[in-house]
């Protein structure tokens, strides 16, 4: 491999700390990248990312701060908003193009181009994002034709050629709890819940797809108690 | 056509006024999106998005602020940068694999992201943007690649289907010019220069690009007395 370097688009959740696990497997010197734009549980995502960043011995790591997306709005998972409970049968039967008011207007695009940034600056050349398409939320960038499109539009729109991995675009969460057992990824460390920062609140969509993971992984999601 | 709004990325220069006047002039219900990203001439660049928007009678506009492209960095043109001179001659004569340091890492990339999760909110369905790649610095997010595989990922990965026009981007300078004019662009609304606030510097890349395309075009600079 010519390049190396990678940057990990690390929100502190348990997705994006299996990138983590797997751009440090796969040899990458591995760059964090993560974006504060004042989702409701921020606070707690930023400090799962600081966790999971020291026990990665990340050198290189950013975190930005924006209030661009909250200013532009349309998503109840800005602090202020409020997030509804959920439980897994009424994801299941969501109409797929029904889009769940926690969506946050094209978040993943402005994410990845501000990551492309970064790479740009360091002279990475791939950039790894968590995103899922199987048990998730429904949003429509994170599907894998958006993913490859965008990576297409980087490669072409960056000197460095810059490429996506989304290494858990087509496994179940279930799947993706045994890769990161297998990775030996500190679990304990991430945060998922949309809602609280104390403990999960276990309704919000985000806790629903958790739970389902680990229960038909059958482990123990280690911020469960009991 | 079943949706009629667009939004116009309008920095305040002339490529981006050439591009109101055109959704303007097409029939779309045009909404003007602004980013401070903290350039060298922010405050001047507002300013000629100010008299434009009034001219068009845009409704909706948003302008935003963020410090994310300033603290991830990499271009002389941030606030504090230097802009460095030159001449058409040495533009010309520039290997296309050399990237000037006024590059914004991935600029277009974010800034279309952003105007797309607003478009998003407002329902439209249509960006457009006066990227030119005939007359341009050479910066890789600027290219008839980029933009259309850009619009590819916007269109499957945002819920409005959105896709990008860049009307400008075969387009000379001089064409520019000349078609602004027949649309009776107000070119002494705008502002290209990198550098100065006051009166166009003459000598950077953008002031060049501009006088190439009034010279070629016949027509005089309403921004250049004399």
């Amino acid at each position: 491999m010519k390049n190396k370097r990678s940057v990990v688009v690390a929100s502190g959740g348990m997705d994006s700390a299996v990138c983590l696990a797997l751009s440090v497997k796969e040899g990458y010197e591995t760059a964090a990248f993560h974006l504060n734009y004042r989702q409701i549980t921020e606070k707690k995502e930023f400090e799962s990312f600081e966790l999971l960043t020291a026990h990665y011995r990340i050198k290189e790591k950013i975190v930005l701060s924006t209030d661009a997306l909250f200013n532009i709005g349309g998503s109840a998972l800005f602090r202020g908003g409020t997030v509804g409970k959920t439980d897994y049968q009424g994801i299941l039967k969501r109409d797929p193009k029904d889009i769940p008011p926690t969506y946050v207007p094209f978040r993943n695009g402005i994410i990845l181009s501000l990551a492309a940034a970064w790479a740009e600056k360091l002279g990475a050349s791939v950039i790894f994002i968590g995103v899922a398409a199987i048990d998730f939320s429904g949003y429509p960038d994170c599907g894998p034709k958006f993913i490859k499109s965008f990576s297409a539009a980087l490669s072409t729109g960056t000197k460095n050629g810059i490429t996506v991995e989304a290494p858990l675009l087509k496994l179940s969460k279930q799947e993706i709890v045994k890769k990161g057992i297998g990775l030996k990824v500190p679990f304990e460390m991430t945060w998922s819940c949309y809602k609280n920062e104390d403990r999960p609140c276990g309704e919000c969509e985000s806790c629903i797809l958790r739970a389902k993971g680990f229960t038909l992984a059958g482990e123990r999601d280690p911020l469960i108690s009991g």
